[in-house]
């Protein structure tokens, strides 16, 4: 009996039209591993004009397999930036009114520096060489960007998921250059849980024949199988239960019954190989390792086992987080452990739980009561500049 | 970077010293899939005496990945039998008063006919092309064994995951044959979450170098690696995000700080990894393949759009389930449509929701109240005997 595999797109190389800084050639960005990166690029992209007095920029941070491209079409998949819904003229993030500023993150592989860059003592890319990340290190590349664009002061940092944990990060370490924090659908500190998840997608990626140790690059392959599995196992856990119920259910994938095979027989399982195959063709498996890892790593509170609330005494920014019900990969209750640190460091703070069944993909979905909550915050919010 | 790959032990073939049905040379079993399974073997393990009515038989169904050795010491594994806390002298299904019998699954890989047995008509072993089989097929070839036996009708048919569809399966095709049937943990139609983490699994296994098309056992090898990382991902799936939180929280693997790296910083992901080899010492990858397939093709109304109650209209049987209240893999709204449906058939039914942080594996830990409810059920129904 046949296995059907997964079919995969050949990988070409991204043609990186938007805009990149290139920092100076001395400039060294100090990792948290102690290691050092020369002349880091980021990539990044902007929407909206920056007015005057520089007091109306938002940084947006992306999740673990977003990018720069938040809004209009995406030059690489050529489908909707990933935050569309969200971001634009009239949306909850107004550019009309704001400076949006996306940049890919360290260690990404859309544009900014990460193991598809040339490595700087040896031929060929960094791919297996290049630095384990955190999600600090990325939030201090962020910050050479927006001051390589004039910035003091962000009115906010807004992001979900991995973005969230890089909007609370920025809070913590720059609370002077950021007036406003959304922090959405995300956590102070990666749960067991979620380790596991991603431990599990790196055992698949690392175990694809074509992995070579992370220099897949030297062989022109790269595990493209291993790291569709990831991509399927992690696409699950943004879904709900109930999400994937109502939208597929049982039912078969053009035939009237099952096959007695392992074909996919069932349209969630043909979705789920889509969803795999598709990935493989916009992302890169060293990347992918160096970022569930920095999400794996981040902990406010650095494991010191000090009080959470501790990060966030005498913090003058404004917080705002939501959470969403039915998401099972950040439930609600790790907002609700920030909102109490916060409360009881007397920080300012929102927190709304959104009723969705959509699960931890919720904050990407068109939920029109999250986009009013997020829209009135960031409006409000000005009342105190 | 080295990147640490997991570690197996030498897969050896099992010595099954248990007990084995070796149906008649001519018997022919049909499969739902219309292809005949000749003579099929059925290995099984049995405890305590049957009495001199037979009607004190007990038949335990295993989950996916459970075996016959239900109690006692497992003799593949030397660790203790996968219910040892429910079964046994004075327990809550007490082997002084039951019978109790337990069959490996068909298409199993601890002795019943499955991937590993004899091709009847190729050299080596089935592999590959042993085929798909589905929960009717295997308490078919369970019913060939309690006609072995002589038993007519089952005091009980009991249990957990896989072995409720089971037990249910059993009340559905032989309702004359089963006084009554507790199912745990369970569900009457395997849900799209549940395919999907089945499929993810299965691609894992066929995306490993050693998967040799189901044919790995020609090369002498076996798909290892895909296995675990099937193994990784169900394990999780079994836990909740409680469980793992109170068990392991962030806490380090012998080692003070994190390695900026991808060893298994973290005790959950040792811990995981450690599941992951262990598996693939006892379990083949062809079974595994054609386990799940048989719990995504679950369906007691066989997709045929009936309402579930039709199933069990005028049926004799009395059920009792039950469901625990952190299992995300088989929520308890998915025992509670059971319950619905054999009340609108007005069947015999008990229903209670454990309270329990221990996720889906709850139904094999020590839940005192759990094991007291499944005695007094098991108790009562004699009553009506």
């Amino acid at each position: 009996m046949s296995q059907t595999p997964l079919h995969y797109k050949d990988v070409s190389s991204h043609d990186f039209a938007g805009q990149l800084y290139q920092t100076a050639a001395d400039c060294r960005l100090h990792l948290e591993s102690e290691q050092e990166l020369l002349a880091p690029a980021i990539a990044y992209e902007t929407y909206g004009q920056l007015n005057e007095d520089k007091s109306n920029a938002i940084l947006i941070c992306h999740a673990l397999t977003g990018d720069q491209f938040v809004m209009g079409v995406n030059p690489i998949t050529k489908r909707k930036g990933w935050w569309d819904e969200v971001v634009g003229v009239g949306k909850a993030i107004d550019t009309n009114r704001y400076f949006v500023i996306c940049s890919n993150v360290l260690g990404g592989c859309m544009g900014s520096t990460g193991p598809l860059s040339p490595h700087p003592s040896k031929k060929g890319v960094w791919g297996g060489d290049f630095p384990v990340l955190t999600i600090g290190d990325m939030v201090r590349a962020q910050k050479l960007l927006i001051e390589h664009l004039g910035i003091d002061q962000l009115y906010c940092v807004v992001g979900g998921s991995m973005g969230g944990m890089q909007s609370l990060q920025w809070a913590v370490l720059y609370p002077d250059c950021v007036h406003s924090v959304v922090a959405i659908a995300t956590a102070a500190r990666h749960s067991a849980q979620n380790i596991s998840l991603h431990e599990i997608g790196r055992q698949a990626i690392v175990g694809d024949p074509q992995w070579h140790d992370g220099f897949y690059a030297n062989h022109e392959r790269s595990p493209q199988h291993g790291l569709a599995v990831a991509r399927m196992m992690a696409h699950v856990s943004y879904l709900s239960e109930s999400a994937l119920h109502r939208k597929f259910g049982r039912n078969l994938q053009n035939r009237d019954s099952i096959s007695y095979g392992f074909g996919a027989d069932f349209q969630v399982e043909s979705y789920l190989r889509h969803q795999g195959s598709n990935f493989v063709a916009r992302f890169d498996a060293n990347s992918y390792l160096r970022i569930t890892r920095a999400m794996d790593y981040f902990d406010l509170t650095n494991g010191t086992g000090t009080p959470l609330k501790e990060v966030f005494v005498g913090s003058p920014v404004r917080f705002c987080l939501f959470s969403f019900s039915s998401d099972w990969l950040f439930p609600t209750q790790e907002s609700r452990l920030i909102v109490q640190a916060l409360n009881a460091a007397a920080a300012s703070v929102s927190f709304c739980e959104i009723a969705s069944d959509g699960g931890h993909d919720s904050f990407l979905l068109h939920i029109p009561e999250f986009h009013e909550l997020l829209h009135g915050f960031l409006d409000g919010a000005s009342s105190h500049y």
